[in-house]
């Protein structure tokens, strides 16, 4: 069973704690690399040992988080997870560290599998609530623990764009750049940069994107061939999930991710009419409420009839 | 001669007065409509006569703010120029009203046309003083003037991401949530929102898109004929500038807008390597360092050449 605790008392556990292994879910973003590695370098801060433990490599545009070099020869003695919403993100990581000491998150549909829980379900970051606890270690936030925070903040809330931005999330992301941080360097590598196979692959998918329901659906298809013909990495495909959901009229958009020849992962994000996370549940996935996701196997035909007919038993008036 | 004021020398200069027309710039973007509607609200509310005046149309998703109907019969007698840098931005109202009594700008660039002048050179938006001059009005900021300078302050600094978002503006906009405001409508119609046109457009433009000097420079042309096979309006050219300088290794991003069959509008966006500004003026035109553009008479091809030239002109070490 598990415990709740707040920022302080989480402190708390951690100030008795050494040896710190942080574990952040498979496939990294900025949330999980920002938050896992201000908590890290908070707790080197007061001089424990910790390292950042993540199933997947960290894509290359957070070099200037994750150059914080891992100790070597490290063993770790407590685990800490941050942004892990269910025990099977942490990848083929999940049976070397099942036991989990304490865990920091804020996704509302967080599954149990800690000792000590600190949810902040209310909000837009795992950042927040490791603020909060870095706050409370009474560690001085020096300018990287703030990039690395400012990182997990920016990103989640897609730079202060996001349905789930609130007065608190800007008023931390000021206190940040008070402390004097490369905002301005972080926002061009989040935000403002794509590479060239990149490009070609969101002209490639675009060229196949299929409306539905009058258009309040668009569907937008990723398959390996385009991957192939564009050259694009794991990394370029960050974000694309935000692109049929763009387009005006567009109450539901729906990315598929071919990751082997009858396997897909949806990604669905909604507008204010719809509920991502309800349609994703109707396909054993689930999520937020307007960004939510699942897998699918079968064939991009079946995916796509499977994800409209979710679709419409969440929202029987869309065909109207 | 102008005389440069402070917010609440601004503040007790339009209590003194009445009908007053806000002037915003010609082509009005969020902060000209932000701005001018915020202080036009903030005076309605104290019992003035108030209307925005502008050269152009308002475009539609502006509609709420621009929703607030003008006054029938309104004739000025305080004129008031909001983000205005430069009477000739009055466009074809710069003649009708070459008496401005106050401006509230924040453009460093700004040239004198005023009697009174309050400008913050230093700040992203001119929402921003904008906001400070209805402080010391003593007008509560209610959830529509909160929309208005949101607005503002949002649309200026690419929603927090440029190079211009410091601490002040993300607390601003922290408080401007606060009072209850729906940012998440006014983002998703300024930053999350393309038409399907334009999503087609961006396609066809992408597929023809060129790179240059070792991929250092990328040039995007939107022909007319692509204009008119997907279907484009003017407003769906909105922001396609910013596309070739989001590349990976692009120094020099170039894009050309078809006027007609052999004139062009060159806009040209430079990383921290180059200035935008420095290859436009070789080509008779100017503007920011960041940001600049300029026009040109002849065909596709003498068009891309004469702005290679530039490039290669200000930049001899770009081909190496």
């Amino acid at each position: 069973m598990s415990n709740a605790v707040t920022a302080a008392q989480a402190a708390a556990v951690l100030m008795q704690a050494d040896d710190v292994g942080i574990l952040i879910h498979q496939f990294p973003d900025g949330d999980a690399i920002g938050s896992g590695f201000a908590l890290c370098l908070a707790l080197r801060s007061i001089g424990k040992k910790a390292n950042v433990l993540c199933a997947d490599p960290f894509p290359a545009k957070y070099a200037y988080l994750t150059d914080a070099a891992p100790l070597q020869n490290f063993v770790p003695q407590f685990l800490c997870a941050v942004d892990v919403a269910d025990v099977k993100l942490l990848g083929k990581l999940s049976e070397q560290y099942a036991e989990v000491d304490l865990c920091i998150d804020h996704h509302g549909t967080h599954r149990h599998f800690e000792k000590n829980l600190l949810l902040d379900a209310g909000c837009a970051a795992a950042a927040m609530p490791v603020a909060d606890v870095i706050d409370c270690l009474n560690v001085p936030t020096t300018p990287l623990i703030a990039e690395a925070l400012y990182t997990g903040i920016s990103t989640d809330t897609g730079c202060f764009r996001y349905a789930n931005t609130d007065a608190a999330v800007l008023r931390k992301a000021a206190e940040l750049l008070d402390i004097g941080i490369r905002s301005e360097m972080i926002n061009r590598l989040m935000f403002e940069t794509k590479s060239r196979a990149r490009v070609e692959l969101e002209r490639l998918a675009l060229e196949g994107m299929r409306f539905y329901f009058g258009g309040r659906c668009a569907v937008l298809t990723i398959t390996n061939e385009m991957k192939s013909a564009s050259g694009a990495a794991e990394d370029d495909l960050d974000g694309l999930a935000s692109i049929p959901r763009q387009i005006e009229g567009v109450w539901v958009g729906v990315t598929l991710r071919q990751k082997e020849a009858e396997h897909y992962k949806i990604s669905v994000r909604t507008g204010p009419e719809a509920s991502a996370c309800d349609i994703c549940a109707l396909l054993n996935g689930g999520g937020h409420l307007r960004a939510a996701g699942c897998s699918f196997d079968g064939t991009q035909q079946q995916a796509v009839e499977a994800v409209l007919a979710a679709i419409q038993q969440t929202l029987p008036y869309i065909a109207e």
